[in-house]
């Protein structure tokens, strides 16, 4: 029994992520496919357009066997902790052999040989990246060039940064260093990103078209305008959800309890909190009193400097809301990598991938996570019922669903 | 010059309110008024139906000549700091020299004699009310039976007990005592209470309803069907409140918010906070899964017991809320008094008064508040603040409204 692990956020599960998927198994040969899923919050510091069990059941719809959650600790974190959750989860499972991701060039050929350089942290590179950062560099900027100056022998220095300065590269790299650093079988492949940008806001091909892109065509237009891009069981999904007032979700849906938050919040205590860093504390407090608008975006605009990217702003009001404290985000904390495996989803390969992992597996899984003590699943479930505490209908089931619903089976 | 003090709410000013402010200068004698106003949030731990400054505005087009605002930390307490509040700020003003306020019986022979005995705090009374909590008594009953069996001298216990069950007595008596604490000239009268009692729901007279019945009229028919218990002013002011997306504002309005700082809290989060006492955290996190639906008043029907009254509980969610923690609002705390006198609007009258006021006041007399510092003003800001945040056309500006405008003058 072999399966490729792939790790998603399928907001939503388009024909991209199909066709990724795929490709996935040709390339590697796996007859089985584990995903490991953000929760209801992602990378770029967003919510998802609709729920983590929703993007669980268009995985499984896809063909996905067994769908496992990336722990709010990992999945709202820079590249480098988000890649290291993941690959960690994939890893523990016993059952993961391959692990395959997109970049933009198709190729490891660089990537490879540098992430070993990578992977022991030394001191001299994070020194680098310190002069970068008060060079008044952000952060992947500074990471990518420190990275290059120290991984670029052989000359590749300049072209390893441009590629570092391709987002899924660098995610890519730090897949890599994930593997190295846990010493894992697991075998990567990369597949090339066709015809869509990551950050494409309009659809480019006349079936692909960017996450981005499809959720700007489900918000300012309708399901229509975006199923051309979608398979049938994504715009399934979708359409129950919004006609069931569980989406579309989108920062403004947090406005109120964003700005109820910070409102009520002193700036120290604002500092405790993950990602309030240098003074940003203040910064936010002033931004509220000149905000022409009192919504998420107007408030993420008057933060906005070249210090700062959109998503680190986006990601911090991400921890802000969810109320994450510096210390249980700690380098030490996320360092000892998730403490659990959550099973959001499975088919019938997927009961079978369940049954082996009882033998295999490294860490506890949970079915049902009732019965299970972990901070990094506190807050899970945190962030699932805050999420569902803003749905256009409000439902206490749906606040508490990983208490009352088994994981979704597809038997088909 | 004299001046008669009132300690309102005014949610909203309704004709029962005008009969009484018309009888008090009657009885008093006074030529002016100085209202002493709730904030954003009253003593039954509710917010009001619109803002502060429309139910300033609703006072000074009564006649009323100075509106000061009641810090929260008074304002959303149990009676005896709610009055305490009140009065030292009426007090500290050094213009007022009466204060007169409703009571069910109209008269204070007995209360008077009372309130002097009970002004110095008996361990005894302590010993007593915390033996009546001990026997699962709530706070106000226990308090009643205790001041009755400590002041009941000459067989008048069974009478002051009846009194003190009905709260603009126990209201009245805690002015009485707060009076006497202050060793204030302030001279106390009482008017009877017309034709509405404090809890009726429906209106009972033709022209006098209760504020309790107005808001129900607000709430579920539309402001014609309260217009024959309102002045015209106030129909005015809250019409305009309503179109302008300023209200009307309830419990509900702060579902969003409130459900997630449940949520988003742990009960050793929630123990920290003012109100939140013997276990009412782990009661919270548990009454949430077990809800029907994700409402204010399904939450606070989970939480009542015989225990606790309807309004320690949403004393206690107004405390969350607000993020009130226990040692800012601690007896020794609230004991000191209000720390400033929050101008909120003033007639030409009141005007002359703020100018009498320069040498009178033991307070800073604040007419806007940015040039100050104190704890409980941040508590004011943020309140307002939070209150502005769930309009149903929220802005920034009204938010901050505190910073950005002058108080009200009505000078006609």
């Amino acid at each position: 029994m072999s399966a490729v692990g792939l790790i998603v956020e399928y907001n939503p599960l388009h024909n991209g992520h199909v066709h990724h998927y795929t490709r996935a198994k040709e390339i590697t040969g796996a007859e089985h496919s584990v995903a490991v899923l953000s929760g209801p919050f992602l990378q770029r510091g967003e919510p998802g357009i609709v729920s983590k069990f929703a993007r669980a059941e268009m995985a499984l719809a896809m063909g996905a066997d067994l769908v496992i959650e990336l722990p709010v600790s990992y999945a709202v974190q820079p590249a480098e902790w988000f890649a290291y959750g993941g690959v960690a989860l994939l890893h523990a499972t016993g059952v993961v052999d391959s692990l395959c991701f997109g970049t933009e060039s198709g190729s490891l050929d660089l990537l490879l040989p540098v992430s070993r350089l990578l992977a022991d942290e030394s001191p001299e590179l994070q020194e680098r990246i310190s002069i970068h950062l008060r060079e008044g560099m952000n952060y992947p900027a500074a990471y990518s060039r420190a990275a290059a100056a120290a991984a670029g022998i052989g000359g590749s220095e300049e072209e390893l940064l441009q590629m570092l300065q391709k987002p899924n590269h660098t995610l890519g790299l730090h897949y890599l260093i994930a593997l190295h650093r846990l010493k894992s079988a697991i075998r990567p492949f990369t597949i090339p990103r066709i015809h869509a940008g990551y950050h494409d806001e309009m659809p480019s091909h006349s079936a692909i078209a960017s996450a981005t892109a499809v959720r700007r065509m489900l918000l300012t237009q309708d399901l229509d305008a975006a199923a051309p891009y979608l398979p049938e069981s994504t715009l399934r999904i979708l359409s129950r959800e919004f006609r069931e007032g569980r989406g579309p979700v989108t920062w403004e849906s947090f406005r109120g309890p964003l700005m109820h938050l910070l409102l009520t919040s002193s700036a120290q205590e604002l500092e405790t909190l993950h990602e309030v860093t240098e003074g940003l504390e203040n910064r936010l407090k002033r931004a509220l009193y000149a905000l022409k608008q009192p919504t998420t975006e107007a408030l993420l605009a008057a933060l906005k400097t070249k210090r700062y990217t959109h998503t680190k702003l986006q990601r911090m009001l991400t921890h802000i809301l969810l109320r994450h404290n510096k210390a249980e985000m700690s380098p030490a904390i996320l360092a000892a990598g998730p403490g659990y495996i959550r099973v959001l989803g499975f088919s019938r390969a997927g009961q079978g991938l369940l049954k082996t992992m009882k033998k295999t597996a490294a860490l506890p899984v949970l079915v049902k996570p009732t019965s299970f003590d972990h901070p990094q699943l506190e807050l899970d479930l945190r962030a699932s019922a805050a999420y569902a505490n803003v749905y256009p209908a409000p439902d206490v089931r749906q606040m508490f669903r990983d208490y009352f619903e088994a994981p979704i089976r597809r038997f088909d």
